[in-house]
């Protein structure tokens, strides 16, 4: 288990740099993430290279007992490269260039972007790549944030064809692929094929989706530049990694994931609250619980958790946080003071979800510029603020938080989570706030309520050892991904396939035969229509499961009547009165389910309870929504977000928690 | 009556053609309109005719007994004009040119579209336009959708000067007519004059009510050259219409009708429902209901009677339904979907407003990219969904529907609709949410309560058989306009007028005598003061009528003291107290109102009931909001969109109109 | 006393001139201004000039016994200029030129609109500098009106730079400045610095901090050549002044008035309500009132009298109100229309306030464009309208408003307005809603609620003479204003400063020093951390004082614990229980407040009332929010904006003013 600290030496006084470096190692800490957006300071100008302050900054953390993780600074390039050539500045999609003065201010497309990558990629690795300092590589910073995923410059038009070219091979297949025939859009020439921009009238659905994994491709290809660079001169044991963004998802992080050791990811709880809520909770429908006041500055705990998970999944194993908030931030509408024992909770959180390193950020609060109100373990003028308070508290806690992290991290549940899906949904939602991560997050948050660990995982991912796996909305799922559930279930496991599952095929048009498409077999229902339904309406369902009855809200399929499926709840009212809402099939040693509907927090809870309990997987009841429960090894973590103190009820024995506390249990209760 | 549906044999296999025309005329279709949309099909490359695809589909289709409409294919320009011509691609108002990729990508005065316009129109003109399985022709598809009314390119801003050299002879008298004095914009060259893109503070009202003159005359322009290649090439018997878009204002529907055989119109209820209900309902004040539940899948009837009602007034005469919703549409905010028995009564409802053709939309759901969520008569698999099951009931209802639609439709009121207006007012509302369709539909809707048939016509239109006339904001009415009302009156008939009648000249410039300028010898009535008033702020009015009483809200004239009209109502509270708010005076052998407020519903309800009494016109009383009720002939037509019964009181008889049903009742009780 | 109207007599007909100018006078009205925007009249093609009818009107109205103000019609070039060099036409932040057409559609940097601007203000001040019959100059119109005051266009990124060298001397200067050390933000080349358009991510917030303070002075230099032509060319009794906008602030209005011989405004209290109204009162707090129906068309009356105080502190001296609203605007959301007795209330309003001339806008409604629906003394027309009947109410008691007008104004409090502050704020509040205008006004609303005079000035003002002086937020304070406040208070003042003073330096970075910065030693204290405080969110308060009570909300900063002042007010919830929320500190002759908490509207009454009873300032008990008192040398006016009369309790009387009236009380109670 490793602390860590994000630091910009850059920004202060060298004389001050001994002083940071005592500091950090006394509260604690073991690593330190440095270089990252120092690209000017390093190269100052083109091919002119300067190592001597940063070789300085190194020995004096190294002297100080501290190891190194050293950023490629490419995600702000300097002004010499922006002007000089302006065309490797990105586009957006009014055709307006985005100009230096901010960060990320490049396009993965640019040739020149590229090669001067190259160049200062290789004189860092060239420098440091040997030194045992340097314990491994973050390559650049948050892929895509800002709105910088996808860039509609000349270079990006230039490669979407080519991409085209590569994905589709003729141009009638691109027009078959598209369903260009419809409004007269068949391509005769390569040439006439633009990235989406602004057409009369919305465009082409299948451009778009093309669109959005040329741009995730751009930067995958992108990373692998750098990749390849540190791979081949450097210590294999020093590790290459980026930090992720959680719930982002303008780019495919399964991808961008795979030639990584491991991923990490950028844990920022207060900030998550405001900008992932709303992703995640419908706005008009009874869901959207009333914000409890405790999440005001420790942030929502499932929000906090899925971030974690999805990061997990990313690789299926243990994950950092390359940035965990250790007080106020200043990029959100509020951006609240952060109370003491807060960043102890989170640290906790983290490590029981998985995580091996937690690196806090930053250092010290910087003086300077876009992020001047953002907050530090030192304040400004380098007192300790509320972040340092706790991490010396931690520090206490170390033995038991290495021995957590030691346990192996079990999910016997997997969500699927496919970027493509999201993206199609994205493009087409059909029905306002459908939103693919709400309907997941229906079912992830059912399953935290009941104190289970959940993975959140590619469709590629390998679903064996999974008691249950949940695929909530597998639109564009085709028959490779239904032969590869039918192996899954045919062993065994229990298979729960949401609403809207095969409508389409991967290059998002609708498929021709009944649906669910490809899943049909699968599930053995056939859909005979399906319903958005406006909010206020709603079908009754029946059923004789705690917790599946109310009604079907939003989103309805009528299963039937040409099941080969059994039916597990009906409708009880409207059009599809009598035709079934979920239905069971046994399919050699598993089960498939199909829910037809998009269910409410607390019919998803019944569904799952019902499921989890077919699949043999303990649960814990009655646990407050502000507490969460993470089993690792023969150790359960329980946190308690909220100002009260709550009792969990475990076999056999009550654990209460404290406010803003962590209580670890010991005990075989949940074999 | 005829029945069809919109057809795209392009999207299927050729092999699927026969079974598809089998199945249209076994659900009792008789019409099928095809080639919409289908430019890069017919001439795949520039001057290259395919029309063989073309051939077989129609000789298929007229083999099965259906008969064919043609759309002429120009909605959607192939990619290789676009390639080969981007100055035909539009622009919008920021500068920004719209790209190929979806629909309408065209600007109306783009030399190269409109002889790439006559070249195609000509070939299928001269291919088809003997043959008698042809009955006629649509031009293009939905004029002006996805804003591209329009356009902003150097095309336009070369037209629009010829355009305004033409209207006003000199630059002085464009600068007399636009008021150019006022900050200095005095013009001392044609070409100094721009389209209002974006001026430092707002543009010109009266170059912006031009310049929407202008785009609607270059559209009018544009269909021309199809009409009249048409109307040479074409058997005579070949229809030539248009679709339009109900209560869509972007351009002036009366132009564009004009040279048109009969007006046709996109029905898509449970849409407009979505899209037109801010248009006409409040958002600041009582007026607007709460949305009754069961509109959710119907829409709104009384706006959908508005679409019909409009359409038919645009030649005052019968129209088709060129599209008809017949199940869930695509592009809504939640788009639900539709249950049994919905497609029947909006078809019945279309019979009832006059429609002598329903073309419903589409035969089947579409596989491809904008539309693939939009559905058909079948589901994507070819299975039959809900609009056909009605389909086949509807077709069982034949003769009485034939009967229906060969009665005549008359209407005893008039509401006069101006686009000119219309655009002067959303120019410059001076108060928020005034709205030119909302104030008409204060008027409009009552009516339709009271069980008035009720034509929306143009200022040019014949007013004569009209009992009762309503203008309800003649803005810029002049005196031309105010001798025909003066004649209609003359001759027995009353006249509405509303609030801001006769302000301004037709060029936007305020009137310097008293107000209702031209019209203040018509309605005997000198205009004192007029107040805007904020939402909660009134004042109280009093008269004698039922339902005249309440406060006067949103906008408020004082009437006098110099009226040679009677007082009808009087404001009783505020600075106007004592003063009149409606008059009514004798002319001729008829009488004029000038209503000097912006009634609410009730109100609006109280004025229409006391008029229409006076004017000898029956109603019918107590009529439910979710229940029509139309005249044709002997025969009323009684229409309940919501899911209870509903019980009608006709003379001497009660009628029970069960939930999502039709009633005709034969009868001479409103004679 | 002056009064006057804005008339534009090249809207209207030569013959009627006589006659305006007769109506004029028998109105009691002293000035007439004109010219304003009667550029392409004056100089109808380059270098043409006509005086002639502008002579011909000013030869009308002098004979009627009415003098003149002469606009520089400079707010409106011509259509020519625009036409011949689009290069003076600004452009927006999206990179898009904006059109003739409208008005203020100029760059002030533009070379040749400078040249063009000399040679039409030299024409102008030739012909009429020397005439009797001209009392002063307007200089342009309303600088920076309809988001104009920054243009960035290449005339401008050139001007930036040349600003930024004279500001820095050197790049490394800038570098530090802007701390571009963050984010590889460094430059190496003037050239590769930019306005803030936009950037990926946002831009430095210390570049748009330096770009909105260029603007400003852009637009200080661009009058400056007017000024100094005027000067030049005029007779010195020829006063030389420009119309700003009250509560606007993309200006710094300091600095323009600074060469003026005194400032004025254009007051527009139903306009001003709408739009300034979500400036000063928070959306998310309690500190917004229900709005009060009264004020729908009297306007709010502590917006209207900030903007009187704050143009009254442009130069610490009377003022005129050159645009004084007299009947319904035209460029709100609802526009109401105004009742009897409201001009005449804002007139008494406005000389209470310290202004000794009060010009109506306009003399008669204008047919024209834009502003056609905007209201003046007489209708469209001719005839009175509503302001007209107040003016010879007025007229009436022009020697009482004679008599106030001599009486000095004086105000024992002062509260600091720097626009530098108020940018750096706007562009990173940190907190949502937090607002510089909003922070001062709650201050500013509690003095008037106890009825104490108030000035609003720059941080160069004169101190001497206040009782207690109020820095809201002095964010970028430094210790050149440390010192001023030092002094002020050294010499006997009582000092208030709010939250985040001394955060940052100069140039927006924070200082690294203890907080408040450069303030620590003049209020004792030292922050030991701030919390910004999401809705709902709030830390008890503890203190002896009436009012102070109830919960620091929105922002709260802990105070101590190595204060050298003693402590007012704790904190007693929260982390920061204990701590310090006011601190009081005597220092010389007088005393020094921090206020560490954003106050509510009750507890910002009740720490001034502490500190004006403590400064020996009396105070009115119990004024009714719609109540206004102000302090003329021996009387005190009373203005009550409601529609109910209100006692208001002076020192041994009571006085009861009716709705909408004014109450003058001759007495030396205050004193």
């Amino acid at each position: 288990m490793i602390l860590g600290v994000d630091y910009y030496p850059e920004h202060w006084p060298e004389e001050r740099w001994e002083t940071d470096a005592r500091m950090m190692k006394s509260a604690g800490l073991d690593v330190v993430r440095i270089a990252e957006f120092a690209w000017s300071k390093i190269e100052p100008n083109p091919d002119v290279y300067d190592f001597g302050w940063l070789d300085r900054s190194i020995q004096l953390l190294s002297e100080a007992g501290l190891q190194v993780i050293l950023g490629t600074p490419t995600a702000a390039p300097p002004a010499w490269l922006a002007r000089g050539h302006p065309d490797t500045l990105p586009v957006d999609e009014h055709g307006r260039r985005r100009e230096f003065g901010g960060r990320r201010h490049y396009c993965a497309n640019s040739i020149e972007m590229q090669e001067r990558t190259r160049r200062v990629v290789s004189a860092m690795a060239k420098h440091y790549g040997k030194r045992v300092e340097i314990i491994g590589w973050q390559i650049d910073n948050e892929f895509g944030g800002g709105r910088t995923a996808r860039c509609f410059c000349p270079n990006c038009e230039k490669q979407f064809r080519i991409w085209l070219k590569d994905h589709y091979g003729s141009l009638e297949a691109l027009n078959d692929a598209w369903g260009t025939v419809f409004w007269s859009q068949t391509y005769s020439d390569w040439i006439e094929i633009n990235p989406p921009r602004q057409a009369a009238e919305q465009p082409n659905p299948s451009q778009v989706l093309d669109y959005y994994r040329f741009s995730s491709d751009s930067w995958a290809a992108y990373q692998q530049i750098q990749v390849d660079l540190l791979r081949e001169l450097c210590d294999s044991r020093q590790f290459v990694t980026h930090n992720f963004m959680g719930l982002f998802h303008d780019l495919d992080y399964h991808k961008l994931a795979a030639p990584l050791d491991f991923a990490t990811w950028d844990s920022y709880p207060s900030g998550h609250l405001d900008r992932w809520r709303p992703l995640v909770y419908p706005p008009d429908s009874t869901l959207s619980p009333v914000e409890p006041a405790y999440a005001y500055d420790v942030g929502e705990p499932v929000i906090t958790q899925m971030g974690h998970d999805l990061t997990r999944g990313l690789k299926q194993a243990p994950f950092w946080v390359m940035e965990q908030q250790c007080g106020q931030i200043n990029w959100g509408a509020y951006n609240p003071g952060i109370r003491p024992g807060t960043v102890r909770l989170w640290s906790w959180h983290a490590v029981a979800s998985g995580a091996s390193g937690i690196v806090y950020f930053r250092w010290r609060a910087c003086l300077y510029a876009q992020e001047q109100y953002h907050s530090g373990l030192l304040h400004h003028d380098a007192s300790p603020d509320v972040g340092y308070e706790d991490l010396l508290l931690l520090s206490q806690e170390k033995t038991l938080l290495d021995e957590i992290s030691r346990q192996p991290f079990e999910s016997p549940v997997a969500l699927v989570l496919d970027y493509n899906d999201l993206w199609a949904i994205q493009i087409q939602p059909h029905r306002q706030n459908f939103g693919y991560l709400r309907h997941l997050f229906v079912f992830y948050q059912a399953l935290t309520r009941l104190g289970i660990n959940v993975d959140i995982v590619s469709p590629q991912a390998d679903f064996k050892g999974y008691k249950l796996l949940i695929s909530p909305t597998a639109l564009l799922g085709d028959s490779t991904l239904a032969t590869r559930f039918m192996e899954y279930s045919d062993q065994g496991g229990l298979l729960l396939l949401g609403v809207r599952s095969g409508f389409n095929t991967p290059s998002k048009i609708v498929v021709d035969q009944p649906l669910p498409g490809s899943f049909r077999d699968l599930a053995g229902v056939a859909i005979k229509s399906w319903h958005s339904l406006p909010p206020g309406i709603g079908y009754t369902l029946g059923s004789d499961l705690q917790g599946l009855s109310g009604q079907a809200t939003i989103w309805a399929e009528a299963l039937g009547p040409d099941n080969t499926a059994q039916t597990l709840v009906t409708y009880r009212s409207g059009p599809f009165s009598g035709m079934t809402a979920i239905s069971e099939r046994p399919l050699g040693w598993g089960r498939v389910y199909y829910c037809g509907f998009y269910p409410d927090n607390v019919q998803a809870l019944g569904l799952l309870r019902y499921l989890v309990n077919r699949a043999g997987i303990p649960t814990i009841p009655r646990l407050h929504e502000s507490t969460i429960a993470i089993r690792r090894g023969p150790y359960t973590i329980l946190l308690n977000f909220s100002d009260y103190p709550h009792i969990v009820e475990l076999p056999g024995r009550s654990v209460t928690v404290n406010p803003r506390d962590v209580q670890v249990v010991r005990s075989d209760f949940l074999r």
